[in-house]
């Protein structure tokens, strides 16, 4: 445990070596899978202009902002997300590039919130989105890879769910029932709110539209059959890539925010005992509104945060175990041990030999005994020792796996790290 | 270029796919040489009290913070720099690892500055730090991962040079001249600003200790031998790693900061056309100051910043050609093109299980003609296109470098890309 007298700042974290391990594992996994998926990295400023997210949200923003006025009185945010700044960008850069856009990101993410678990102040947040396509298989393609997110954390069928829905079905709903336009926002946000209000204040909401929730509810639990062919066309497409599995229609999900237009989605664990996981869906006038007219884009994107998802690996045995086998300790390949002080020279050419053949070499940098020496090399999960004595240029080669050793020379040193059959481990 | 209209603020960068992939080419490299080195990453919050910083700095605190009050009236400040959270983090868990610490980090930093080349308001840092060791041999270790980290981008001897100096050095000068040990920072700090102040300015400074510029002159470019003995041991260890080539003694290298207590280096393009590329050196008292006593570590360490080097690489040609090398587009192995609509199901079946062995595969999202499809397949750098039509499961593989093409079934054409001489580039 750490030393509690240098705490970070409340709801913000260190990352320690092991802790950014943990953590590394999360965004490698995710970048493997999206590069598989075609998509290519992006990064935006940490700090933006408060209007840019002003724009994105229509004028109301949230009250958890880390806002500012900078030193030459300019309102800013520290971004609490990062739709905003895609936007943005993809406005500047949309010409050079060709649709559609097919971009990820991992970075942290601000907010003023109570910290609690699985909510922070300084967060990850990966993000993928698919820009200037609107039909279904962009979609089915992002939700895919959603699916594939969590799946090569080792979570299977069964331990989560991508619960779908569809904002166009909830317009239909309140047309059908005389809703105004101008008023179908507040409509969405009692249905957005649906979940976690007490029946009694849900109903109190739906007066003021004279519904009555239990029809919502039947409304949700029995959705008529293609209520969304936008939903059937996905599912169709999920089922053909073998995902069907990972995810049911729930009206129930709206997605608080004002910009999404079509599908949506969220993931849970599937025993619910946690908050969400990701979310997500299209925003075909985001970008539009962002960049005042000039880029009009459609767009489907989600975000998966590296809070909830940490403490599902730890509920989860199977994706757990995959987690602890990632993080063994190695993070040296040989370490260069030395028996005799008069030949540090050598040893220190024969480090540089080896790490611009990119090996992972670690020494001693003060004298120590051989024996400290080994157990450091043992510590750090080394996978060789040299020894390097007075009997130089002749070496000691000792396998510390195997628990062999050997006397070799110099170019019987290269070629046996070289002809090594686990060598692909041992090397970048 | 990008449209000037959807700008980030002043000082802040975007990373558009194109600009990412030359950012992470330079993290990537980094990384690399710091695990050759044995290194470990850490990172810390980007948001900390800004007490801690007042502890680093003694007090004062540099003009240049983003520096505010958060919503629970905290005194906070993004930070500028890394070193005051690595102390405190290395004091939280230092009983948690075995010294000597060799920790890295790569995140961004902020500062309120005039923007200007090589400067900026958000920028990265590469930070590499041993702590718990106080001998020649760590700061030659850490001096040796600075240049490699060179090296490793495609720069040569000559290209760059690392200023070594001694603070000792001054310390000893300062004393034999007399000076009080309470102004010895004062006498320091005209050293460091040497290069900088015009000879006018520069004497008028050192009337106050009764010096003249023109003794300071013939020290530093005449230095006695043997000045000082940290210096020789640390060049020394250099040139058993073949490494003395890329030093030099360079005594008015200073470092502004008041925390350095030895060693110090700076390393700069040989032309000495723009700002230091990295800076760092010995503060054997630091982390014992940021931890109010409670962790004394020896330190040493170096942060190289993303700026400076990106227009280095710019000038000169061979660096350049290595990264532009790198960054050719090659965003996808496989292109599954789709001759037939009905086959889609089955396109996307083949998407699927070609990524679950590791395969970046890229797909149309919605119906495209044949041709457009086998040109995005040829702009994203794809390997092969395999396009799938009436003829299903028999499937056209396309080898669009080599420009062949066969008629395959599915086992085929897993075999056929398993066996592929290049199949390293192709997967992960």
């Amino acid at each position: 445990m750490p030393d509690a007298r240098f705490q970070p700042l409340p709801g913000f974290r260190d990352f320690a070596p092991q802790e950014c391990a943990a953590r590394n594992y999360l965004f490698d996994a995710w970048k493997r899978v999206a590069r598989r998926y075609g998509f290519v990295e992006w990064e935006g400023p940490t700090i933006e202009s408060t209007e840019l997210y002003l724009k994105k949200s229509g004028g109301e923003l949230p009250t958890q902002l880390f806002r500012f006025k900078d030193q030459g009185e300019r309102d800013i945010t520290v971004r609490p997300e990062l739709t905003a700044s895609l936007g943005r960008i993809a406005a500047a850069y949309q010409r050079e590039y060709t649709k559609p856009l097919k971009w990820f990101e991992i970075g942290s993410c601000f907010r003023y919130e109570k910290p609690q678990k699985g909510r922070l102040r300084e967060f990850y947040q990966f993000n993928a989105d698919i820009l200037g396509e609107s039909e279904a298989g962009a979609d089915a393609e992002l939700i895919a890879l959603a699916i594939d997110c969590m799946r090569e954390l080792g979570f299977r069928e069964g331990d989560f769910i991508v619960r779908l829905s569809d904002r166009e079905v909830w317009l239909g709903y309140a047309a059908k029932h005389g809703i105004p336009e101008d008023r179908t926002g507040d409509f969405l946000a009692i249905v957005d709110k649906f979940e976690r209000d007490r029946p009694e204040e849900c109903q109190r909401k739906l007066d003021a539209f004279g519904m009555r929730r239990e029809d919502l509810v039947a409304f949700i639990e029995n959705p008529p059959a293609d209520c969304s062919p936008r939903y059937s066309e996905v599912l169709a497409e999920l089922d053909a890539r073998g995902l069907a599995g990972y995810v049911k229609l729930d009206l129930s999900v709206v997605r608080g925010l004002a910009y999404y237009t079509g599908l949506v989605f969220e993931i849970f664990d599937s025993g619910r005992s946690l908050r969400a996981i990701a979310g997500g869906g299209r925003y075909n006038t985001l970008v539009k509104a962002l960049s005042d007219g000039a880029a009009d884009m459609p767009a489907t994107g989600f975000a998966l945060g590296d809070a909830v998802i940490s403490h599902l690996i730890e509920q989860c045995p199977h994706a757990k175990a995959l987690r602890d086998a990632a993080l063994q300790p190695n993070t040296c390949d040989i370490y260069l041990a030395l028996a005799d002080p008069a030949q540090r020279p050598a040893l220190l050419g024969l480090a540089s030999a080896l790490r611009d053949q990119g090996y992972r070499v670690d020494l001693a940098l003060s004298p120590a005994k051989l024996g400290n020496q080994l157990k450091r090399a043992e510590k750090q999960g080394a996978r060789y020792a040299v020894v390097v004595g007075e009997e130089y240029p002749q070496l000691e080669l000792k396998n510390l796996s195997a628990r062999t050793s050997a006397t070799v020379g110099i170019d019987e040193l290269f070629a046996a790290l070289a002809n090594d059959p686990e060598e692909e481990t041992i090397s970048e």
